[in-house]
């Protein structure tokens, strides 16, 4: 269990509350591509907010992990409690972090206060993810130079109750920022 | 070293750019206290902030980590990089954590944009840390219930060219963060 980091002091703001917003899905779904476009689009609200990319944070505050289940689960635990600390302090945070395992997610939902996480499943097939290939690593798994790759020798654990669903394949990535940005005001996050 | 993760995106704000406010010093030499103080004043005036304390870290994002050099080295590596993502986001991020080395602190420091971190000793000696004692810990370690504390059997470095030293003895908590609060704002900052 994650600490509960996100404290009461909200209730001394009074702009809106912070509230992590993760996109999970498959490597190559668009979680990036839609964090970002919903990023411009809270700012140009003047809206506090911010990006936590899986792929950076691998590179800096989760650097030492490596993509066994374990550290994968240590790896979610970790932006997991940075996003709540971000969250406390007011911020919208978009975590765009493949997260495979919905024991991991849930135990951040968990140490969430209510409706302060929200599961956002970004909803691309593992043949469009791999056509796409933006990165070139399903073709570097695929050659065998990349194991326990996420929906090829790794499992992928679909969201069983999301919050939201956004299916890359019938809508653009502009269309399904601003569904979300329109879902985080309905909230009052946004 | 840490990866550059304060990125170019600050200037798409016109709010003050966020940044890391480390207050170094002994176990009860005032960070925190002061920190809060800072925090309070700082909220006053609607500029976004926090606080990444030392004792709610080790419960949560640093929960793994021991005293040992290196897990302490880890510990204000990981803090750092959560700092600066925060930073990044345009908060003003008070770090209330011992950080016994130099070496630490100065690799946070590398990594921040230019006048961005702002190392702050809390100057109080060991005798008036010892018997102020807020949480006891200073008991326990010399009853040799505590192992590596701080002071005693384990090195604290005193900062070399801090930006800002406070010194408890001299000045109230109170007086201090105004001292501080107005250092922050001289360097466009709060």
């Amino acid at each position: 269990m994650l600490s509960g980091v996100v404290s009461a002091s909200a209730s001394e703001r009074t702009s809106p509350p912070g509230a992590v917003v993760w996109l999970t899905g498959l490597s190559g779904a668009g979680k990036s591509t839609i964090a970002e476009a919903v990023v411009a689009r809270l700012r140009a609200r003047g809206r506090p907010c911010t990006i936590l990319d899986g792929d950076k944070v691998r590179t800096g505050l989760c650097r030492d992990l490596g993509f066994s289940p374990e550290d994968r689960a240590e790896n979610v635990r970790r932006i997991g409690e940075v996003g709540l600390l971000m969250a406390d302090a007011g911020l919208v945070v978009l975590v765009a972090v493949i997260a495979p395992y919905q024991r991991d997610r849930d135990i951040v939902r968990e140490a969430a206060p209510e409706g302060r996480f929200l599961e956002v499943f970004v909803d691309t097939p593992l043949s469009v993810c791999e056509s796409r290939d933006p990165k070139g690593l399903y073709a570097k798994a695929r050659a065998g130079l990349l194991r326990d790759f996420t929906g090829l020798d790794a499992p992928y654990e679909v969201p069983t109750e999301p919050e939201i669903v956004l299916r890359t394949t019938v809508s653009s990535a502009d269309d399904l920022a601003d569904a979300l940005v329109a879902a985080l005001a309905q909230r009052g996050l946004a």
